[in-house]
């Protein structure tokens, strides 16, 4: 289902030659029918964004748009005026099939950075989806796999609020970093809401999901999310169970590229409690799930605690206070590390699960933070010494 | 030759029962004979400090040691008041045999976090040590080899000033860190000199050496740097021409740990110029060389620039201001990235030697900085699985 969930969307997904995989769907459009066209987007932080990051940003800054088109095969990040023309062409292009401006289209794109795309391809593919858009789950489900790059299988989430639907859109299983992770994410709605309110929502949906997630520590280029809202429930929602909701479906999404991420062989969740503030424990949370070496370790099923207080202890006493001989680190809840010195015998753990959990304890305070990362194995390396991207 | 190539110090590197590989060297003593006792040592800056660390920063803060004792095997680390008083007993058993106070003795360990030593094979290994202290070139071999971890070769230097020497060992490859990295060094000189001139000489030379290297971002609870001098020469060293020997020396030695990086197949330079500062070019090498991204691509001998310009962009503008339209980026000699996009075709790369180098021009300043790193293999991931370090 995915996009074409709520009501007043449609979608398609196609194969327009951009990837290097022969046949694959590379190319997904949606649109919005309304009655609303309102949106909100979330961008990378990265310096060097992408063109369709240039161009989106533009795009969504007055809150509204029509449709998105996204293409995988090809970042168009680092390609000068060039790769901004080609978003906008690919933009007018979509525009001109719904007789709509430019500037009422998003373009998203992921793949190899430092290329132009093959423009005629996308154009060709833009007319090709315009004529397959539909209601369809199967068209939401096309979308989906159109915007897949490394991802084993497609992401999706559909959820239900109070008389109105929420469903999305993600993709993304590299280059995830601590900040907004590396993906193109598109969720609608057929809930009744304001830019403004649309806008403070999906930032505080991204905040708790998309932030905190990391595969590889390596912040992208492309990072896109966007929100549409068409109205076409006729039901106002509640802000605050709209976020609720919207958090969800984010959070959703985020724990699927987390579970997708490449060659990982287990899930992980660093969770620091007993920090002063939820910043300082999502700081210390990110220094632990940074470590190579631990990711390494559990890759090999070793509950290596050595390696979670080593990584802790190169966050600054200034940034989370904590005194390193009243610090736990429980590894699948069996207490390894017990006051900075060991705690019980580390073959009681098992880690057989792909899901890892690693709680922490600092004893400074009552706030906690999660951070959800991946294990790094022989078959990361291997995705990313063969893959260009 | 190692620590044994200056006059005035012997040294044994004995099998003492610690490490896990029967019959391998495990523990290394050395001794100053003076007339002098000077020394000074840098170390980890993690919360997480092993009680050898502890111990030796408090034997060395008078700028004074007779002694050194390493073991490999075991860190000592996390372990409580129980540790710190192994590396109390292990000071004090070879203090005995110097017939001086145990607060002249510094030790220094490596191995698993988490577990206590061997005491008694320790100082069973202290005693069989002592009888075999020599001044000879082997003996300062054995040294080199019985620190030795996952390190592939002993790493050991010798540098002759105007009329004293220098010599060293030091012992990393993996767990090593943006700032000091993990490992352990003894660095040993006749010349005269001051206690305050070897702190000082000593920091100088470990901030551009140590602090540089980036194996695997992982920053260690055990590293030490120590320097010893006997003044046997009766040569007083100028200050400047000392701390630029010491200066190359730590720099000789932290290339051969990046060059016996774990499972590393390429020794990469990341050199940033035309930044405002040092430190700024030094942010921007760091955050480069830290992308598993990269380190992946070079493993495969990709000239991957997209993933140079991505973690460079990461790197706030309040820290190193540049326009991503006018950053320019060479690998090995070769303009892959010109203003922001592509230059020449990635295809003119060779990257078959094992030294690779990445030179960004930001534009934006007169200031460098270089960062030396590893590619990331399948090696590492193995090594880091199956080893408990």
């Amino acid at each position: 289902m995915s996009v074409t969930y709520a009501q007043g969307f449609a979608a398609a997904g196609v194969p327009a030659g951009i990837s290097s995989i022969a046949g694959k769907k590379d190319l997904a459009v949606v649109t919005n029918q309304g009655p609303l066209d309102v949106a909100a987007g979330v961008f990378t932080s990265n310096r060097f964004c992408a063109a369709p990051v240039q161009w989106s940003r533009g795009a969504v800054a007055d809150g509204h748009l029509k449709a998105v088109v996204v293409n995988s095969g090809g970042a168009n990040a680092c390609t000068g005026q060039a790769g901004y023309d080609q978003s906008a062409r690919t933009a007018a292009a979509m525009a001109s099939k719904l007789g709509v401006d430019a500037e009422q289209v998003a373009v998203a794109s992921t793949g190899l950075i430092g290329e132009l795309l093959p423009l005629d391809n996308v154009l060709q593919g833009v007319d090709h989806a315009f004529g397959q858009l539909a209601e369809s789950e199967e068209a939401g489900s096309d979308a989906s796999h159109a915007i897949m790059t490394t991802d084993t299988n497609p992401k999706t989430v559909t959820l239900d609020g109070s008389g109105y639907h929420m469903g999305g859109m993600v993709k993304g299983s590299g280059m995830i970093a601590p900040q907004l992770a590396t993906m193109i994410c598109v969720i609608t709605t057929d809930a009744v809401i304001s830019s403004e309110q649309a806008q403070q929502s999906l930032r505080e949906a991204t905040g708790t999901s998309f932030d905190r997630i990391d595969v590889d520590g390596c912040m992208s280029t492309n990072d896109t999310v966007l929100l549409l809202a068409s109205g076409a429930s006729g039901v106002e929602a509640d802000a605050k169970e709209f976020t609720s909701l919207l958090s969800q479906a984010c959070a959703s999404l985020a724990r699927q590229i987390v579970g997708d991420g490449e060659g990982s062989s287990h899930d992980v969740n660093v969770t620091v409690e007993g920090a002063i503030s939820e910043e300082a424990a999502l700081t210390c949370a990110r220094a632990i799930a940074g470590s190579n070496l631990l990711k390494c370790a559990i890759a090999g099923n070793d509950p290596n605690w050595g390696r979670v207080v080593s990584s802790l202890g190169t966050v600054p006493e200034s940034v989370a206070p904590y005194d390193p001989n009243e610090v736990t680190v429980d590894i699948n809840g069996v207490r390894v590390c017990d006051g900075g010195k060991p705690g019980e015998s580390r073959s009681l753990v098992t880690m057989e699960e792909r899901e890892v959990t690693i709680t922490v304890n600092l004893h400074a305070g009552s706030a906690q933070g999660t951070i959800w990362t991946d294990d790094l194995t022989v078959d990361y390396v291997h995705i990313n010494s063969d893959y260009e991207s």
